[in-house]
């Protein structure tokens, strides 16, 4: 079981990532079969728990996409369960430090490599002869998004084992701005630009792969130009909320017929 | 508790109604915020089962839209499960006769109106006082979409207790053409849509309401122009495949990176 | 396996019966501990399916208290399937003549006593040995609530293979008065009162028993007096609601303190 | 998307079906990893409902094998789900006549040939593409089972629509022998051995697949000898109990330790 | 979205704070429509898992009652997905120290003010606008249950952002009398109504809250008149059990008829 | 209610334990069913969660079998809600030092022994009675499988509170090994048998019991030969998949129809 992500990155193109925060296997159906190279099942903050995630990783599993799962925070217990499900790579969220980082790989890969505990009890079946060569095929991409995880880029991007940094700009901004800029993806602000562009620069320098979260194609496009290797955009509830919400306000432009008071939430 | 529904109707303003086909409360409750004057949820097509709409009708009730079923079938177990789930209107499917229609009206509402079975297990706490008088708030929608179901058009609409007719054009464009046509939504054929523009007439001279299933606000917009009172545009599934098909397409077309053979499906 | 109520019966003693209409394997846990000869689980008015229903069999196994089951509506696959969970009796909504009664019994009994599927899968687990034997084993219980029901009670009861009739006041009320008396359990009226003791009679004539559906132990036990057999207090879901409310409000009584404005409901 | 069975038996080949009556996803995975030509869910007497066999027949997409279910009864709205889920065979119990025959039938097919609704919500996304032209792959069999069903063999076998016979050797035995034989597999005595084989005739002469239900592989490869073209061996229940019994069994024989009266049971 | 028990408590009113264990939208339905002030879901001692008080939050969300949920442990990972989930207030078990009651209050709030992390997928739909304002609403409730709690009590309460101490009775009286006394709500000997009462008293002085887990609604009145400013009584599990053994005990003493054995358990 | 594991082996008698992977009620009855002294559930490396191994421990109740949990790491949220579920023993991966395993037991029992927190919601119901005096009847059992854990090996069975090692081979080789050997069950390398059996020896001098994961029941007797107490054989999800494939591959010899390419993964 090859990572197709991986094959893809060696060929030098950059990844469009698909991301599920509904937890339901339907859903990440969908997902998978809309063209994206990796879809990755947020554990963190997605609506939706292990039990969820696995069923949506074995309604996946037939499209062939490169699965992930990003866990709820750097814990053996839910980044080996995400691996044993069928993650191919796992975005672990809030590395801050150079020995939170050794940790996270650590518990990625089978010994001698790591610490990771053998038990391909579902994945031996979906994946047939899944052994330790995984420790090849998995990846591991550590978040930075706060003030810590800025300080310690360089450390942390020298870990040896780490496949990639996943920035989210929304926490980055919180974690280093002090509270003077408001949550929220696309980055404007010429420091938090800065910082993105930086961050891609750094990965380069260490071999290994920039990840942004973005919220629309666009600022995607631009980030690959930045460096970037995978963007992801939006998210399933997002790009839902959005294509309804847009529905309703045609049909209510074209008829005239005003909302009732149910309007749109986010 | 009033049915806003028919109180929008009694304005004489035309309803938008939201689609769930995802078995999931989180999608309810993303789709109960985009501004619908009613959500339906598909029993009937949709991947879900009885506890997931339940799920999902709880997860709505804090949105104060409207909230309806698809049943799956003329049958009075799931047409009363639904209610008592807290469906302020239900659509039946393939309604082909007088008979059927009156089967379908006698399940909606308790006696000596109809033969529903007495048991406000949980609406009784979600609507406080819900009891006989319910009867008048509920809103029994019949499908037409059988050679059978236009043949007898007339008679249906005629029911007393029916208050509207619902349209599913995929099926009724099966159900009449004898597979001359395929199957879809948004007809544009003029026996197609004289044969829709017919029902929504026959509607109105019975004094009930007539409603359509549309796959665009446009077509839904022009629908409300020939006298149909609520249409539903797309639905969960189709809008987030959709949105998020061109959102992967408007990565690749400003990335030149082209897929790599996962693509979209629908 | 041995019917235990059967075996009370035999014993010339009256039977208390539990009512989940909650979905939940702990519920039911709960209430399997409680004193009661009999818990029913309630698929037709409960806010459940038939998965709820059958992990409350399974959490209730280990009780030993007689397992029942009332399903949505006279329908062979939802008995069957209720029967194949482990349900000792089911209780059939709305049976309205002869006919009806002797399909219900048709579906409860392998033939050649009637025309069950055989296929004790998960049963005969749980139940070693479980074979046609238990033909003999399982209770049929029609419910009367209709006036087609009252109008064919005496041949109702003599279907040979019923072994009992069971009472649904709220909607024997709506049944039976044409709207004139509201629904409710612990009939007062006269009439009421007279119906309910002549279905006990008519029972007791033909050998089978009665069940009466009641809201307070006063007055099932004066249904006992009038010859019922088995009687159902509360449900789960009331019983919780009465605790709490009144949990409540003995607290506000005592400290003063007024509530919210998010009072109780039913 | 074509039906893989259908070409394996146009190449003359028999086909080795697997049974599933746990509800379970991962089961389902490690059933269709096993070689099986076809696995079938079992919603009649499995341990499951419909949410459980969604679930599953999205987790065995990935394996390529064909999916079948049997549903409950003969109703279109078990039907109907179960192909929108995926089955692209249904297996229904219990037909007895011609007219119950061509009921099934035209559940399973859309119009002009039937009456099955159209709405291929998942399934359009997990077999793209999925339309109309689904009416040549699909596969019916019905099941043989009760007395009026071998009274009415020959005409029922020569149903339009129609693809094959299933036996259900324990119902076929139970309902044509007056209780003169238990119920059980792999039937040795005379008058069902030739029943078995006359159904396997009757199904050649009409140009449709004879199906059975068997306990060993021993006995399948047999009935392959007598005609049939498709066998299920035992199912997941069975075969993990026989497998964990046997485990203990001989671990018991080795270490002289006997049980402590835990033992098992079917 | 203003936090109603804040304000409550501004107005210098005593609250009642319903209590779920059990792992189920209904029950939370009813318990949220009894009149309390504020609902917790019990994800540490309830028998319930993230995706069930997921569904319970989204039941309740419509009650306008204010939501908590106690977790499981002192965990970043799980203290930000209750809040993800839309919890109000979160009950942390088992602060034991400072540091402790530091890092409890740090997953709380975003930063600057804390380190919990921005993703408001669910709760930026169910409460529209949801954002770093959020950090002056969420309620941080430390349980005082060991002796290191009561050692330490001071300075745990005077820790910033801390807004309350949770007493759980049963813990505090195993973790500070070295076994010389049973668990137990509604303690009566001097030594534990000593420190419950000075807990409240620290509380005072430290300007935050006190909390009261009890087992009566009259010795929860007697806590307010400690100082108490929310008290919790029974919970839905032990009201249910309660109110359904008093209702067969009530029905054993009218008819004489005897349990058979299977007696209440708790 | 007391451990009948300890009563077991008070007779020195050796005990067979059942392990179950699939995450569902309906297998685990299965598995209970089948004699084995005592039945595991992975919460660990099986495909299954908190909610799953709840469902599993009520249905398997009523077996009398003594029901165990793998939990997912060295954790006290997941030892103390697995004990809440009813679990009579802990086995706990990973413990590579002595304060790891005082850690561990400190987890699994109330004050002043340990510091499990006092909340047997569920178990109260399923265990009349359940209290303080449960710290004598449950199991804590060590998992040694790394390099760490065998360095300490001596230490940690000394631990006062522990009531056995359970030791996992594959994951033992991979930890011990440098990479030199694959993992898998049943070593025969004579440097893994001499661990194996060292650790047996060093359980026995400390008054500890020895457990071991095996793969056959006859090694696990041999391992009985050695001083072993206790040895689990295969697991759920390993029996089913071994049975399966053995019945189509008879299947296949006996008819000489070739597999369609759909063969067996693990």
């Amino acid at each position: 079981m090859k990572n197709k992500l991986k094959a893809l990155w060696a060929e030098g193109k950059p990844a469009m990532n698909g991301w599920c925060s509904i937890g339901n296997p339907f859903t990440a159906e969908i997902m998978a079969a809309q063209g994206y190279d990796s879809v990755s099942v947020d554990w963190q903050h997605g609506a939706l728990d292990y039990a969820d995630m696995l069923a949506m990783l074995q309604a996946m599993r037939a499209s062939g996409v490169t699965l992930m799962a990003r866990v709820p925070w750097l814990d053996p217990a839910s980044i080996m369960k995400a691996l044993d499900a069928g993650a191919m790579g796992i975005i672990c969220p809030m590395i801050n430090s150079r020995a939170e980082a050794e940790q996270f790989v650590s518990y990625m890969r089978y010994p001698p490599q790591g610490q990771r505990s053998f038990g391909p009890t579902r994945v031996g079946f979906a994946m047939p002869g899944y052994g330790t060569q995984m420790n090849d095929e998995v990846l591991a991409l550590a978040m930075i998004e706060t003030q810590g995880g800025v300080d310690n880029l360089e450390e942390i991007a020298a870990t040896p084992g780490l496949d990639g940094i996943y920035v989210g700009p929304a926490d980055l901004t919180l974690g280093t701005q002090g509270g003077r800029l408001p949550p929220g993806f696309d980055r404007r602000e010429p420091e938090m630009v800065d910082l993105i562009k930086r961050i891609a620069q750094v990965c380069k320098a260490n071999g290994i792969k920039a990840c942004l979260h973005c919220g629309t194609p666009d600022y995607a496009a631009q980030a690959i130009g930045w460096g970037y290797n995978l963007t992801t955009v939006g998210g399933d509830s997002r790009l839902l909320a959005a294509a309804a919400s847009a529905s309703v306000k045609r049909f209510r432009d074209l008829t005239g017929a005003g909302a009732d008071g149910n309007e749109g939430a986010y």
